[in-house]
């Protein structure tokens, strides 16, 4: 947590939906900090929210989701579209710096005012993207976003679970990835609604695909009335089969949007986002409590064996359950 | 969590405590399941708690580790030791079962009562691992282990915490594995007690030493008064080295025991578990609540912009702080 200086949330919201990067950059920085005005700003942004599509883009490292993300940023921008790009960093839980944290790059879209663009990292906080990432989100979508890409490396369970937050989860592998990618395919097979094999020109190419549209079958994901998840091929460093993929995704936004999914992983996103918040408040009153039977005194007669830990639970509990 | 089930807890924890692998085993399955018998299960353990010597090891995939970890057990085994094992596998949040779950690797060992062998994996619940490992070690402990040894996969977050619950942890790596594993150096150079490379036969061995030692004295670890981590060569499919890493983890144990530091991380871990068992009660709670102020009811209305996930989250926590 930051020290909580004063902010003038209304000003700063109201430069962030009048279209300033610095002011949506800012809100983005309140979230990361979880600062005590996040609670002022949501309530301020709220009634603006729910337009944007959400797009998720996962990948494990080398499948080369930075190039597929700027192909996607451009066929949007082709488009007319607005468009916002959050790409979460896994970082050290001790280090709190990015490991990935090229903030810098896509200097091709730095100067354009319809795309913002934002590394966040995931600090090691309770919930850690949980939290940050659907609020992230609702400022990229009260600031005029049409589309919010959040780009995840698909390495960790919270990176699986940030993806299947979006309205539309895009995976992406490539040929030859060896044991991390069957790995990976393991977590994401139920949540990718669109499978890219990206440097589609290397060899092993078709045998992923392949691979891909075989698990899918077994996933139970072929049922009548269930969205098929396509699997394509891409190479993003120069642009192939991204027309084919703004296809899917077009086509998935619809089916979503006819079946009430959409609708249901909204609710779903707006459930996670109320619990987390719940639960780091909680935690945060949890954390104030001293003496005997706050953590400290409870922990060390924990270690000592003369308390266990669910009694040493219940005692914390007490301060706040009255 | 299963449907509670009547459970003759003192029989089982004194079988446990007597040495039966099949009560042990029982009490970890009690564990992963998240049973409500396990309430009563730590009030009987606590008192026998506290004697064992809790090893983490962790490494990419690939790296070694359960060759790495046959060898210690035998090198244990070999002086006498009693001793567990816990592999925490990774798994999908969603299929529940365990990428790696190879239960019945091992067989040298599978018939030596000195040894308790198990993999566990972490389902996707809040806390997952931080849960869970805490108290499968408390199991282990109660049940007469000297050590337990904890196996994880540092590929995330949630891992690398893990690992840094243990008393002494030993960081796995193999040379020339790309980029993967200088992510994970990031992550794990600050837990690390003890670093091995193993595959020490391989090309770029000396190399992968070189740069550890390199980015350890770069991590502020080289204070006087505190642990210098060594970085030990293994090949650990032949046992080379291995005695030097028994006596690394000897000389880290009566390091941290005469410095105190034993007992603060004692106290750190005793703390995160208190910490996870009170919000996954907590967390239990606020689930059950229904109606317009329950998760559903309200994720409706923040979904639709008419409500902020703050306020909604301050009326979910009306229902258990009155």
């Amino acid at each position: 947590m930051s020290s909580p200086r004063v902010i003038d949330v209304p000003a700063l919201v109201e430069s962030a939906r009048a279209g300033s990067a610095r002011a949506v950059g800012r809100l983005v920085s309140l979230v990361e900090d979880a600062h005590p005005a996040l609670r002022e700003v949501m309530a301020a942004l709220a009634p603006h929210t729910g337009e944007a599509w959400v797009i998720g883009l996962t990948g494990a490292p080398g499948v080369g989701k930075s190039t597929s993300t700027t192909a996607l940023v451009r066929a949007f921008r082709a488009r007319g579209s607005r468009i916002g790009v959050l790409a979460i960093d896994p970082s050290s839980p001790f280090s709190g710096g990015a490991l990935l944290g090229d903030r810098i790059r896509m200097s091709e879209h730095s100067t354009d005012p319809g795309v913002f663009i934002r590394s966040m990292a995931s600090r090691g906080h309770l919930g850690g993207l949980s939290w940050a990432t659907p609020q992230a989100i609702r400022v990229l979508d009260a600031a005029g976003c049409d589309v919010v890409l959040v780009e995840t490396v698909g390495v960790g369970q919270s990176e699986v679970e940030v993806a299947g937050l979006a309205d539309t989860s895009v995976v992406l592998l490539a040929p030859g990835m060896g044991d991390g990618i069957q790995a990976a395919k393991a977590g994401i097979l139920e949540i990718g609604d669109v499978f890219v094999v990206n440097k589609a020109d290397r060899d092993g190419a078709d045998a992923t695909v392949h691979d891909l549209r075989h698990m899918i079958s077994l996933a139970d994901r072929t049922a009548p009335g269930l969205w098929r998840p396509p699997v394509l091929k891409t190479v993003a460093v120069q642009a192939d089969g991204i027309d084919a993929v703004m296809d899917a995704l077009d086509r998935h936004r619809t089916f979503i949007t006819s079946t009430g999914e959409l609708r249901r992983r909204r609710e779903r996103r707006a459930a996670d986002e109320i619990e987390w918040i719940a639960l780091a408040t909680l935690r945060s009153r949890l954390s104030q409590v001293g003496g005997h039977t706050g953590v400290d005194g409870l922990s060390s007669r924990v270690a000592d064996g003369s308390l266990d830990p669910y009694a040493a639970a219940d005692l914390l509990i007490s301060h706040i359950d009255r």
